[in-house]
């Protein structure tokens, strides 16, 4: 088992990876300060994972479970509201401690739900999601979406600690995989040019599943990812260049209906329309730009937007995106692979050129 | 005016105490740093002073308006949303700055709001009841009710400034007086006995309304509360003393349903039982005790529990109050006039004993 460490001052804490250690109680029970203990997960997981979770828990907790529906469509408020539906006629204390199994959407709601019930209660972190691993169980973002844009309603919340099992991969389905693997490829791009060398020659072993490189791309995406948010926990500068594609992505998100595009193929789509943007302001060569392209397409990651989205509703939707100020767009742009840089600084009429260029096919 | 300091940190802010400062632009102006503004308010204070407040903010703003329903029935999620819709449809940034014009209840909602949008944006607070003067506008306590239990979805998040302008309180009705009158009693009861003894000297100019005599009780309270926040703003010692009354009267609150029994009479109530069971303890001789009474009703606050609520109403919604630790209900009781302590070391017994009581009469 690995151990990272996320350094923020009082609100540190470890993650965990490593095979089979979902049901490792030591690692639970430290982490548990009461005997009050509320698990939430979807139906998915559920299946998979929930019994295995439960049966390692003391008997000395008061354990309760909320199993939500499965997918992004449902990350809102409303459904959010079983959770504390479920705290409440448990009689749960500010002392009871929330266990997120799942993937990014469990994690972001029920960080977000540990923020909120009593004003902020302990949770702990069991992303079972590749993506989960490697992004959104990490760095304390907790949301929920809004009709109107995603994760608009949320908090900078950190868990206890985060347990990222690798076995659990063994159950995602392709899609799933691949959609993680395009936040792993966002490392490389930011700030870590050897990452994603690595990245281009590993591949397709990553596609196939080798869990001792799956475990050393987490390690590695968990590592660069809590050295940003220990430098800028709430992303007042460098924590924003983690949203490269983003901008775009969430666009794609909220314009589609959310649940239709996964998270991370939407990132994808939005990487390369940064690297798009970014070739035509001359920051990024043609060759550079084809790299993007290509791993995105050896990680089975679409590459064009679908066909609903056009101009304008990018347009509308970014504007209404937490990275605008004074309303001007900011963009995470990329200067070279491994080199992203957030700017407002670009023409405009070339962020019009790719989104056509895109809308177009 | 007066102003006082909240000492927390990064986090400090100072509270504006004075006549028609409502309206004074430099205080908002220094207090907002983008220029997109959005006022919470409710149907009863924005007849009041909405254009007011809209005259004295710059033309440079872009300012959108919330108008809510009023009362603490409307205290929940779904109302809240209401100002999300609202800052997402003006695509309103993460440099937002939200304003709360108007008591308790707007407070709460406007400064959970903004713990919340794009994951906590700025926001200051225009109490315009005494209540929400003397006690929800100091200290960055936010939330929102669920049908289980008052304040059980909310965050501690501080405001760039609390204005409190003491006209507001010429258009109070007589009740809304008296309920804010109950959290003044309650600093006196808590530990500044010399102040409780000038509220008994004071009380008939103060349901007078006389307008120095409120200012200073104004400021005497933020400086009491003030000083207990900046000790320990998370409440994990003394500021738990803060909710002397607070768990009998959210008993109430919750149990009668919100909005027909007003905070701070619950809060009057739920102070009067705590003395009598202190009385029950030995802990409060018999005629602390009718001090207390007597002052309360002085001070045209209820003393009796309403029908409705009894004496199993009373132990199951106290059990699900965030003052539970362990199972055992935490209490603030008084060991004399000006000396609150929390403390789960009564008598059960002592305890039925209050409940009965307060039932029986």
């Amino acid at each position: 088992m690995k151990i990272l460490n996320v350094s923020l001052a009082d609100r540190s804490y470890p993650i965990f990876i490593g095979k089979n250690i979902l049901t490792q109680s030591n690692l639970l029970d430290e982490s548990i300060k009461n005997k009050e203990v509320c698990v939430v997960t979807n139906t998915t997981v559920a299946a998979l994972y929930l019994d295995k979770l439960l049966e390692c828990l003391s008997n000395d907790y008061a354990v309760e479970t909320v199993v939500l529906p499965d997918g992004e469509q449902y990350k809102n408020l409303d459904v959010l509201n079983q959770v504390f539906d479920t705290l409440l006629e448990a009689q749960f204390s500010r002392q009871v401690t929330l266990i997120a199994l799942g993937g990014g959407v469990i994690g972001d709601m029920t960080g977000f739900a540990a923020a909120c019930y009593q004003r902020g209660v302990p949770f702990i972190q069991i992303p079972t999601t590749l993506l989960a691993q490697v992004d959104s169980s990490v760095g304390g973002k907790t949301a929920v979406n809004h009709t109107l844009g995603k994760n608009m309603i949320g908090a900078f919340y950190q868990p206890q600690c985060v347990i990222a099992d690798t076995d659990t991969l063994l159950t995602l389905d392709d899609r799933q995989l691949s959609s993680g693997l395009a936040e792993v490829i966002k490392y490389g791009l930011i700030n870590d040019a050897e990452f994603f060398n690595w990245l281009e020659d590993n591949m397709p072993s990553l596609m196939a599943r080798d869990g001792d490189l799956l475990a050393e791309a987490i390690e590695r995406s968990c590592k660069d990812k809590a050295d940003i948010v220990a430098e800028d926990e709430r992303e007042q500068g460098v924590r924003a260049l983690l949203n490269l594609g983003h901008t775009f992505g969430h666009a794609i998100e909220t314009g589609m209906g959310y649940g239709l595009v996964l998270h991370g193929e939407a990132v994808a789509i939005g990487m390369l329309m940064a690297a798009d943007l970014s070739h035509r302001m001359g920051w990024l060569t043609l060759s550079e730009l084809e790299r993007v392209k290509n791993i995105l397409l050896l990680a089975g990651l679409p590459i064009s937007v679908p066909d609903a989205m056009t101009v304008d509703k990018f347009m509308s939707l970014m504007a209404v995106d937490k990275k605008v100020k004074n309303g001007q767009i900011r963009l995470v742009l990329l200067k070279g692979i491994g080199q992203a840089i957030l700017s407002d600084d670009y023409d405009k009429k070339q962020l019009y050129q790719t989104l056509e260029s895109f809308n177009a096919g």
